[in-house]
């Protein structure tokens, strides 16, 4: 089977890596549907993260199950499932907590950017949609798979709500479907950071109530305009460097909340936030918590994550669809199989 | 009048400086009935914070109100009341949010180890009670002022709540207040670290339903054999030192949190509690969003955070109440004026 493989910085190809078999009793094989490329591929793309030897790519992905092993119980052959990037048992003490990025048998995968994949611990990280989805439906629901769990992990974890303001911070595909939780969890004021005309008009499609196109001061001071002086309840902090982070330390109001799932590439004022009484929490995303919620609101088309994706190409063409998000030429790049 | 003046580390005076007068027109001036030594008062009195000038000391009281400025209108001459460390207006919009510690006009005070003093924005600042209090109360009132409040705010910090594992870490008089609170918010779980007969009796008679008396890595294993080997879902750090806030950080299981009340002397390793999604919030208590109810607990008897008093002392004898904190030999030290 094809799928891509990144070998070096800038370099991902169309290659032919073979077929993923059950390894464990609990792994499925999915023939996938459509893929997609997440900015955090973008981390070792860009150099910024290593690439030890040539790997397969890409965690995203929505498919029709080919084949499970003897232990799979809760999906079948022949059913059309996502999953979360982060497996999880959905059965040890900390999934049952509502932990499961933390599952104790968890782990990660790669090279879902392919024609066929094994996912593990099956049954606790696929989840299957009632018959064949609609295919307009189909980008909504591979975007479950990492980036609106992730935009909704942000938002869970700042504690929006009814009646918060809140201002989001990143206006890749993250940040916007933060914008997009958000509103769903029923904020009053939604702040897009936004200079970007094309991410703008998705963030207002999104229901954000306000875009603030500046940085650094004149952001912050635009947001507390936005929000009686004081900074918003809440700030999703969706990229992780230096300056995002401290972005969303200047447009936090004291005591609340700031909802992290950039990847950390730099440090927070820990001091600073205690006298401030500012809450920090975060990580990566709950992703099978959030599914069953978030696959009904597509389903019951709600939501339509899926509008992040402004660039669709045949899984041949994964390599353009690498260079169009590093260049910013796309927010998003899906891949169909 | 006379009170209490910290000249140098160890060096605490029983002194006649100038009796207050009101300043502002939202002023009050109160006879206080008792004071006491906060954990916090120590930091100078052990030369970890600075002295630089002879300065009147301490920030917990409870009186009877003696004289109010022309635009005080919640609280009238002759009521008792007691008042958070923290002056707040409780109109400001950070008040209105709840974030009274954070108040846009507040500041703090010191000097209220004294017969008399002077309390800033006393509409916001100070509640009455209804009537004198019963004389049995006033240990409980007082320690409203300070550290159940203190307790309190770890706890709602971290979100404490029906159903929860609660670790606490420290058993000063806030780390015994952060049990009563942790049981009063309804947490299945209360787990008090102390090594001390003496508290370890007061965090049981506060409820904690498990004491644990190791520290370190052996202390870590004892929290989690009792959370089914991940962790407490909340861990309440009232210390502050580097060493206390690695014991936090090892005991809270991962997607938990941390509640942090304990002056911060140390760092926090951020980005290892992303991966973790544990999420830390607290710093100075919003004393006058909690006292309300609280002070309801009080009066009807149904929390007795006053038990943490172990020495009572005239005012006079101020610097024994501080040597007795400083040696371990008491938990917390009362002044009766």
């Amino acid at each position: 089977m094809f799928g891509a493989v990144i070998h070096a910085p800038g370099d991902v190809r169309f290659e032919e890596p073979p077929d993923p078999t059950i390894v464990e009793p609990t792994d499925a094989i999915v023939r996938t549907v459509a893929a997609c490329v997440c900015g955090s591929d973008l981390w070792r793309y860009r150099g910024i993260a290593q690439v030890p030897s040539p790997t397969p790519i890409g965690h995203e992905f929505c498919g029709v199950v080919e084949a499970v092993g003897d232990a799979v119980s809760t999906v079948e052959v022949g059913d059309f499932v996502v999953g979360g990037f982060n497996p999880s048992d959905n059965t040890c003490p900390l999934c049952l907590k509502g932990a499961h990025a933390n599952c104790i048998n968890g782990n990660h995968y790669d090279g879902c950017q392919a024609e066929k994949i094994r996912i593990p611990l099956a049954d606790g990280t696929l989840l299957a949609t009632p018959g064949m989805p609609d295919a307009d439906l189909i980008p909504s629901i591979l975007a479950l798979s990492d980036v609106m769990c992730t935009g909704w992990h942000a938002a869970v974890s700042a504690g929006v709500g009814p009646g918060k303001s809140v201002a989001v911070v990143g206006d890749g595909a993250v940040g916007l479907c933060a914008v997009l939780a958000s509103v769903q969890l029923g904020a009053e004021v939604v702040i897009a950071m936004s200079r970007h005309a094309d991410r703008q008009r998705v963030a207002t499609e999104f229901g954000a109530t306000h875009i603030v196109a500046d940085r650094d001061e004149a952001g912050i001071a635009a947001v507390k305009e936005l929000t009686d002086g004081i900074g918003a309840d809440c700030v999703l902090e969706c990229v992780g460097t230096e300056s995002s982070r401290q972005q969303a330390v200047g447009c936090v109001r004291d005591g609340g909340n700031l909802g992290l799932v950039g990847v950390p590439h730099g440090d927070l004022p820990v001091n600073e936030l205690f006298w401030r009484n500012v809450g920090i929490k975060g990580g990566p995303a709950h992703c099978r918590a959030y599914l069953p919620e978030l696959l009904d609101l597509v389903l019951a088309r709600k939501i339509n994550p899926g509008l992040v994706f402004d660039l669709e190409l045949p899984l041949a063409e994964v390599a353009e669809g690498y260079a169009a998000m590093d260049e910013r030429r796309a927010i998003k790049s899906l891949l169909r199989i």
